[in-house]
C-alpha cells in the first residue's frame, strides 16, 4: 500500500522548483531548475540505498537491488522536464509515483525478485530541444547521441551544451543501462478517462506523430510607402497555412489533429512587412497510413502557396514516430493490478507522445493513465485529484509487483 | 553648393553605428547604438559652433545663429533611429542632409536671416515603442509627455526609463524649443519616383494611418491529445484575421494598404496549442474617411470570430494619425530649389508617416523626398545612390536659403 499522503507532498513540494505564479511548473528540460529537481531526485534515491548512474544524453537510473542480481531490473519511468507553461503532473507523477514505490517496499523491507529501477528521461518534452522523447530515443537507438547533443534551442544553444552545463553529462554510453521491462504512469492528457468516469487507462499503444518546421520567406518592405502588388509578405503566407494545416486534421476527423504551436516572424516590427515567418506544424494519427496523407497534403498546401504568391516556402520533416503498440504481458500485469485494487480501468491509445512509446522498441513496455480535469495538459491549470494520483502510484506498484512475481 | 562626398562619408561611417552584416543598421531608438550616434551628432554640431539643447523626451536641437535674433529659426529634421533590421538612408539622409547644410554654411561663411536648427527627433520609427513620431508627437502636442514616459517596448522597458538610461532626458520642456518652419530630406520609401525616372518629390501631405493591437485569448493544451473539437486555438483565431486584414487592405485598392507586422504566441512551443497570440495592425489610406471604413471592417471581422470560435478577441487602437497636407510657402520654396538645381520632381504623398506629419501641426513644414532603389524601405537592401543623396541635400539648401529670403 503507497503512501498517498507522502506523494502527494513530493509532488506539491518539488513543484516549487521553477514553479509559476498560476501554479504550473516552468521547468525546460537541462535548465537550472532541471539540475535542481534532478539534484533532489539523486539524493532522495541515494538516501534509499539506490545507486545512481546517468547516461551519456543526461538519462538518470536509479537500481534498488532485488533478491535476484541474475536477473535484469523492472524500471518505472518518466519524466521531470516540463513545458514554458506546464502543469504539475505531466511526467512527473511518473517519476514521483515510482520513486513513491521505492519508499513503499524500502519501509515495508519488501524484497523483489528483480532489482528494481527508477528512471528520468532527458527532454521528454521536446519544447527546448525538437523532438520530444530525445532521452529515450538515443536508449532506444532511435537517435544517436551527436544527433541528440548538435539540436539547438531557439537561442541556438545544443542539447550537448546544455546538457554539460547543468553538470548531467553522464559517463555509462546511452542504452548500455539496461532492464528487462518498463512501466510508465502518467496523466492521460485528454478526455476520456474523466468522461467516462474511469480511474485507469490500460494504454494499449501511442498513436503516430509528425513534426515539421515550415519557413516563408518573403521581403521586408515599409507597411505605409509599400503598395500591396509589391509586396512579398510571408505572414500572410504563413496564416493560410496555419488554416490549412487545420482543415487537413478536420478533414481525418475524429482520429487526426493538426496543430501549429511556435510562430516567430522577422524583423517583428509593427511597420515593417514580415519578411520571414518560421513555424512549427504536429499531426498526429493513430494510423500511420493516414499520416502518410496528411503529410502530402501539407507538402501540396506549400507548393500551392509558393507557386501563387510570390514566397518561397521550406518545409522540413523534424520528426517521425510511427504508432506504438505496448508488450501484452506488460499490460496483463497492469490489467490484473487495476482489478486488483478495484479501480474502473479502460484499455485506451495515448494521444501524446511518451518515452515508452521508444523504450517499448528495445524492452516489454506498458503504461498506466490517470484522469486529469477537462483533459488539460500543458497548461498551467492541469490538475490530477490526490486520490487519482494515490491510484495510479497503487496500480504501478501492483502491476511492478505482479510482472516480478512471474 | 553642398559637399556630397562629406555628405556620402557621413552616411557610411555613422552607419557602423548599429551596423549589421548584411549593411544595414539595427539602431533602436534609445539604445545604446542611439546614444553613441546622439553623441557623435552632439559633437559634430558643437565642432561647427551650434548650441545643442535636449528636450524633455531626448529630441535634439542644434541652433547656427543668424544675422538677426528676432527671428525663429528655419528648421531640419528628421530621426537617427531605425528599424531592427534597418537601412542607411531612411532619417538618417534628413539628419546628416541637414548637417551637410550647416558646414556648407559655415565653410563658406554664409549668414542666413534666421537662426537655422537641425533637429533629431526621438524615436520616430515607432519599432520599440508605439506609436511613430512619438518625439515629434509630443513636441507638437499630439501627446504629452507622461504619455510618452509611460509607453513599453516588448521587454516591459518603458520610454521613460530609456530615455533616462542613455543619459538624454534632457531639461527643456517638450515644446519649448520653437522655431518658425521645419524642412524635412528623407527617402520615398516607395517606388514612385524611381519608376517616373524623377529626382525629387515634393512632398504635399502624408497619408493618414492607424495603428491596432489585437490580442487573441484561447487555452493552452497539448497537441497530441487535445481533440480538434476541444480546442480553443488562439493562433487559428489569429491567422483568420491576418488573412481579413490583407483582405480589407484589397477592397480599398489601389490607395489602402493594411499589414500585420508583429506576432507572438504564447506559450510558443510545439506541442501546445497557442493560448494566447498578440499581433499589430497597420492600415493606411490617403483619406480619412476610407479609414473609418478599413476600421469598421476590421471591427466587424473580430467581432465575427469572437463569435464564430470559442476564443476571445480584443481590439485596441493605440493610434491615429489622420491625413496631412504640409505647407504651401515651404512647398513653393521647395519647388523653386528643385527648379533652380535643374532636377525633375514631382508633386506626391507620402505613404511612410514622418515627423513633419506632427510638426506640421505647430508651424509651417514641407518634405523633400529623394527615390530609393525598388521602393524598399525598411529591409537591410534600402539604397539611395551617391548622386541621388547629393541632389536632395541640395535641394534642402535650397529650399532653406529660398524660405530664408523671404
Ligand atoms: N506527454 C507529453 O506531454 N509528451 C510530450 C511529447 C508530445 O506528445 O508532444
Ligand atoms: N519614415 C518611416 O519609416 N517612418 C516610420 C513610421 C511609419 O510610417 O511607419
Amino acid at each position: 500500500q503507497i503512501d498517498a499522503r507522502r506523494l502527494w507532498d513530493s509532488l506539491m513540494d518539488t513543484a516549487r522548483i521553477g514553479g509559476t505564479p498560476k501554479g504550473g511548473i516552468s521547468r525546460l528540460t537541462l535548465t537550472e531548475a532541471d539540475r535542481q529537481v534532478r539534484d533532489w531526485l539523486k539524493t532522495e534515491c541515494e538516501r534509499l540505498g539506490c545507486t545512481v548512474t546517468v547516461d551519456e544524453v543526461g538519462n538518470m537510473f536509479a537500481v534498488r537491488p532485488g533478491r535476484r542480481s541474475d536477473l535484469p531490473p523492472i524500471a518505472i519511468g518518466s519524466h521531470l522536464d516540463t513545458q514554458p507553461t506546464g502543469g504539475k503532473f505531466d511526467g512527473v507523477l511518473g517519476v514521483l509515483g515510482g520513486l513513491e514505490i521505492l519508499r513503499t517496499l524500502q519501509d515495508s523491507g519488501y524484497e523483489t525478485n528483480a532489482p528494481l529501477m527508477l528512471v528520468n528521461w532527458t527532454n521528454e518534452e521536446g519544447s527546448r530541444f525538437a523532438p520530444a522523447m530525445l532521452g529515450s530515443g538515443v536508449y532506444a537507438g532511435v537517435f544517436d547521441r551527436a544527433y541528440a547533443d548538435s539540436r539547438e534551442d531557439r537561442q541556438g544553444v545544443t542539447f550537448g551544451e546544455a546538457v554539460e552545463a547543468i553538470g548531467y553529462r553522464g559517463e555509462a554510453k546511452a542504452g548500455s543501462v539496461q532492464f528487462g521491462a518498463m512501466f510508465e504512469l502518467h496523466i492521460e492528457q485528454g478526455p476520456i478517462l474523466e468522461q467516462e468516469e474511469m480511474s485507469i487507462g490500460i494504454v494499449e499503444g501511442v498513436q503516430g506523430m509528425r513534426w515539421y518546421e515550415i519557413s516563408v520567406t518573403g521581403r521586408e518592405a515599409h507597411t505605409g510607402s509599400t503598395p500591396m502588388p509589391m509586396r512579398r509578405d510571408a505572414l500572410v503566407g504563413a496564416a493560410r497555412l496555419i488554416d490549412r494545416v487545420e482543415a487537413i486534421a478536420l478533414e481525418h476527423a475524429p482520429s487526426a489533429v493538426g496543430s501549429v504551436g511556435l510562430i516567430e516572424a522577422q524583423p517583428n516590427s509593427r511597420n515593417v512587412v514580415p519578411g520571414r515567418v518560421f513555424f512549427t506544424v504536429d499531426f498526429r494519427h493513430p494510423d500511420d497510413a493516414a499520416l502518410d496523407v496528411m503529410e502530402q497534403k501539407l507538402q501540396a498546401a506549400v507548393e500551392e502557396t509558393a507557386r501563387k504568391t510570390n514566397l518561397a516556402v521550406e518545409l522540413k520533416t523534424v520528426w517521425e514516430s510511427p504508432a506504438v503498440r505496448f508488450d501484452a504481458d506488460c499490460l496483463a500485469s497492469v490489467r490484473r493490478s487495476a482489478e486488483a485494487a478495484g479501480y474502473p480501468a479502460r484499455p485506451m491509445i495515448s494521444g501524446a507522445g511518451h518515452d515508452a512509446a521508444y523504450v517499448a522498441r528495445v524492452a516489454p513496455t506498458a503504461m498506466i493513465f490517470v484522469p486529469c480535469a477537462g483533459g488539460l495538459s500543458h497548461n498551467e491549470e492541469e490538475s490530477t485529484s490526490f486520490e487519482e494520483c494515490a491510484a495510479g502510484a497503487q496500480v504501478l506498484l501492483g502491476a511492478v509487483l505482479d510482472y516480478d512475481g512471474r
